[in-house]
């Protein structure tokens, strides 16, 4: 009997794996990834030359993205009958040996797999590893200390609507905002409400190839790609600096 | 020239420092760390065996830790003064080789290495490596996906008012409540004002020796250690398990 074994990847530069998602990546005899159809997925890229030559690879294919609204009830079935298959699948596969579920980020933080977990829960034995997200790549890779204190630190999806998102950025001191991509005017609009906008840097494929920071007012909204995430810094309680 | 690397180690287990991390500390000549007078500090306990033989320790202890209260300017002072002080060393350190700055979970996320940070930019060289956060390393232990979908993801500190923690925890989704400690208690309170408290669980010491996981409402609060955080997972829109 094998396991299913999901690592966390981390935010896309693979020497920020951790040790033992490295270990867990190299040593697989078979891999599965999430990815959208026609694409290479960004789990699969970031382990690049990291996989043995005859690893067996499985793409699991989003059935659809953003084709479809969210709300949209044939959305909802036709991911969940997706995740359904491929809990089925990966449960087969693990029956004979180790599979490793390869995940962008960290596994239980907005990421796929924690569809996957929790139909496979007590079906079959998984070991998750966890990884540096997203998020916290893109205020490193900025070169922004994020959250100082006793600030207050919340996480926004830019799919939020305008008025939601501009509540909660009122509210807190540090800010995130995951998912900006078509999204981001809005998030700057919502941004501006809050009185935050001065403070925002927007983060374009942190970590990766082709990375770029730049303050969100000096932006180019349009052109902006999905792995964008703005970041507005905290400022909570802190020993001042002595000039 | 040296530079000032600050090593992001991960929440604890040693095996989730990144492999740069983990190159950067075995590579260290010399290396510096926060820890509380008397104590071995935990950043130093994640790196015990890797470390050369020969390389030369810096033990930077806080002149004070909660003998004070935060708000008093005696607080500030001396801690203001304690980073000054270090900034200044640590750029002599670095004025011959390299220095390698140890921090538990990731330096930007309430990290004290940022108060050097702000002092040392463009006085010297620094490198900053991202390090999976003590939070993603607790809710990965306790085998919780914490954000899903569009939820609202809020982390707060223990040591904020119980109306504040109450209101923040009424607008958010998934919740994370960090330096619990001795605010345990008052944690606990809020939760139960803001009708979240049966969902809440709480992880001592997560990925670490000793880590537990157990519901809030069956804690133990008197007796918990510092090391402890609250995850309320989230429940933002996800495709339904097909029963």
């Amino acid at each position: 009997m094998g396991k299913v074994i999901c690592a966390g990847l981390g935010p896309g530069d693979p020497d920020l794996m951790s040790m033992r998602a490295s270990r867990a990546v190299k040593a697989a005899r078979q891999v599965a990834y999430f990815r959208k159809k026609g694409r290479q997925g960004n789990a699969r890229r970031t382990v690049e030359g990291l996989l043995t030559h005859d690893c067996i690879e499985h793409a699991m294919e989003y059935p659809v993205t953003t084709e479809i609204p969210f709300a949209d009830s044939c959305y909802v079935d036709a991911l969940a009958n997706f995740y359904d298959a491929w809990a089925g699948r990966l449960a087969d596969l693990a029956a004979t040996e180790d599979i490793v579920v390869l995940c962008e980020g960290d596994p239980f933080f907005f990421g796929s797999f924690m569809h996957l977990y929790i139909r496979l829960h007590g079906r079959v034995e998984m070991e998750v590893i966890p990884g540096i997200t997203g998020m916290t790549g893109c205020w490193n890779a900025a070169g922004l200390p994020v959250a100082w204190g006793d600030d207050v630190c919340t996480v926004l999806m830019g799919t939020l609507g305008e008025d939601k998102l501009a509540h909660h950025m009122i509210k807190a001191d540090a800010i995130v905002v995951m998912k900006t991509g078509r999204n981001l005017l809005k998030v700057r609009r919502a941004l501006e409400t809050a009185g935050r906008l001065d403070e925002a840097w927007l983060v374009e494929r942190g970590t990766m190839p082709g990375q770029r920071v730049v303050r969100l007012v000096d932006a180019d909204i349009v052109d902006s790609p999905y792995f964008a995430t703005v970041i507005v810094p905290g400022n909570g309680r802190r020993p001042m600096v002595v000039e």
